[in-house]
């Protein structure tokens, strides 16, 4: 099926593609890499030099405090790169040796335990695809667009395949007493970050992870070990984790209250507002990148809901007048960046560019303006609206509102 | 199914972490890293400096020609990272900028062309998942026990989101005439290396790749591009593509002739062997590994297969007199390595492990008796056969034949 639809446009495409072929034999060949030697082999397989894709630094008081944001406009499938994975941080990356590292799990349990990384290695595991974000991705265009491009307005979300253990099952291990309702995950960083979990969702598919996409954690993600809690704001899924106190109550930490409540128009806040809505982005074309000349291109970026599968993302080019139904690139899995795309034929005139997704549940991704009629314009976190790119007659593409 | 066949262990489990529990609190505590301020914002997010996992060099007639292993038993889930995918290069790894490459289409087609990097960019792309495997890996063990871990024996093999275009797409925009029936690979190295593949496999699934697990292709893997044939030995995977000839038969290169042919026992020689088959291996408890004493562990492996997925594990741990059947990780992938898991207790007594896989067209890993009996002991390439680790009673783990 799919293949067939994309063969009804190979007329236009190979007219494209004769222009190049022209285009190519004009340039001056390139040096022929064939003639000399190569580098030897070694440990350890580096980037090319050619590459600069780098996460970008998010404000944050000091140098200690903020966020490294993913450069998803440079990124290409599902999977992001361990060191380009995004990362907030309040007390900078603690050095942890894992040779010293415990977690420590008591409270309202039969068995309090204290567990090395290789008691915790030991054990059965499992590994899953799941994206990550920080519900503070996209603070900077509540009032309109600032960033520039998408690594500033959606830089704050990723993909790894995590490898852990079962939460539930180191609770049930260590025997949960009838009383407890809740547990509060602790990180060892300066910050000690703390947040409350109810135990319904902790005895869900929560993972305390330590390997990502096939190896250890990165210090940055929460090296050695770190709370996995899949389709939440990325701050529950908490790094460097060293204590699990099983209790009768959430204990309304300071990203409960302070940091990541949800100021409303009437003065009173939203609280634990943890699932990470239906959400999607064009990556490609996409702000400060350039369009070379009208002609073929493909619009492609990530869909993602924190509720289970996306069912379908439609994009538009007419700022959402018409839109088309891009393909997903199967396996598409829950709780994980789905990469849609769909081929498009610019014409050289203005266009904007819109992505929108339902997920299995029906949640529908909003604009801007359906969240700010109901939110106001006071909140920091979960903006999952829907965003627009220009592109310039000259090809420029730029952070728009329509 | 799965949680409830785990909890018929929890009470052997459950003894295990009371144990643990003891342990733990005797040593003595870790610095406490959550009073120190951690270190600042980066834009690369690094290894932990306590991580050592690094690709193992295999033999060569120069620090040029040889191979890098994949550190399978360090390895956690599916996805290798990208620094510690396998290589394996007769001429070291070309510098290529990738602002000069270019890919020539040309021989029988109705449209010849030259495409930049940019313009195969624009092209519709597809992101899956699959193993490359060289079809030497293993290729020290046909006479029995040599390399003592299983980076040694079967580092040859790892699994990457790879992002291009169809082979099939570029073919078709490209014309190719009714007459042609191979195509003949080239890449841009210091050995040229070329491969034929058949009409029937290009319009398959091959793509031309320059996506690796989210980011460009590392150049260790063909950056900026190189062809991804699946499920086929890893060398027709062309790395550094700089040509693609549509011909009307297989040229009977190099590879296909001196490097890669199976010698066998009548002095004839098996060509065109380029399905991988079907393969399993157990990473961990394996060589060189050692256990710390009786009590739970988690046996975990990868199996594969060239012809599509993989459709049954099974372990043993007494020397393949019984066996027991893995749970596979989900999603299982087509030609993709699959992780599987199975709990065990160890009782301190010497055990002999062995992983066997079927896939989903029947095709079953063999002994290597089996394969020896057919093919002789010339072979270099293509042995899939079964794996031991003997887990002696001190908890020191080896390469062993049975």
């Amino acid at each position: 099926m799919k293949r067939r639809r994309f063969l009804g446009r190979g007329l236009a495409l190979g007219a494209s593609l004769a222009a190049w072929s022209t285009a190519g034999r004009a340039q001056s060949p390139p040096d022929d890499p064939s003639k000399v030697l190569g580098h030897p082999k070694r440990p350890l397989g580096a980037r090319a030099a050619f590459e600069t894709a780098s996460r970008k630094a998010f404000r944050g008081k000091t140098d200690e405090h903020g966020a490294n944001m993913t450069p998803l406009g440079d990124l290409v499938g599902t999977i992001t790169p361990s060191e380009l994975h995004f990362t907030v941080f309040r007390g900078g990356v603690p050095e942890i040796d894992p040779g010293q590292h415990r977690l420590l799990i008591h409270g309202l349990v039969e068995r309090p335990v204290i567990l090395t990384m290789t008691e915790i290695k030991r054990l059965p595991s499992v590994s899953r695809i799941y994206f990550l974000e920080c519900s503070g991705n996209g603070q900077s265009e509540w009032q309109g667009p600032r960033l520039p491009t998408v690594q500033g307005t959606h830089g704050l979300t990723s993909t790894s395949e995590w490898t852990g253990v079962s939460l539930a099952l180191l609770l049930r291990e260590a025997g949960v007493d009838p009383r407890a309702s809740w547990i509060i995950a602790e990180g060892a960083d300066a910050t000690g970050n703390e947040r409350s979990i109810p135990m319904a969702k902790a005895m869900d598919d929560v993972l305390v992870a330590y390997g990502q996409n096939g190896e250890a954690l990165r210090p940055d993600n929460g090296y050695p070990l770190r709370l996995i809690v899949p389709g939440w704001e990325g701050n529950v899924s908490v790094k460097w984790l060293r204590r699990l106190t099983v209790v009768d109550r959430a204990y309304m930490t300071r990203m409960e209250t302070v940091e990541h409540a949800l100021l409303m128009p009437d003065g009173t806040a939203r609280r634990f507002t943890v699932v990470m809505d239906a959400k999607s982005v064009i990556t490609s074309p996409s702000g400060g990148q350039r369009l070379t000349g009208p002609g073929f291109y493909e619009i492609t970026g990530l869909a993602w809901s924190g509720r289970g599968r996306i069912r379908r993302v439609e994009v538009s080019t007419d700022a959402g007048i018409t839109w088309r139904r891009a393909t997903l690139q199967e396996p598409v899995l829950p709780k994980a960046h789905v990469r849609f795309r769909l081929p498009w034929r610019w014409d050289g005139s203005q266009a904007i560019l819109q992505s929108r997704c339902v997920d299995e549940t029906g949640d529908v991704q909003p604009t801007l303006r359906e969240i700010v009629k109901v939110r106001g314009v006071n909140s920091v976190h979960h903006n999952n609206a829907i965003q627009s790119w220009k592109v310039a007659a000259d090809g420029a593409v730029s952070n728009v509102q329509v």
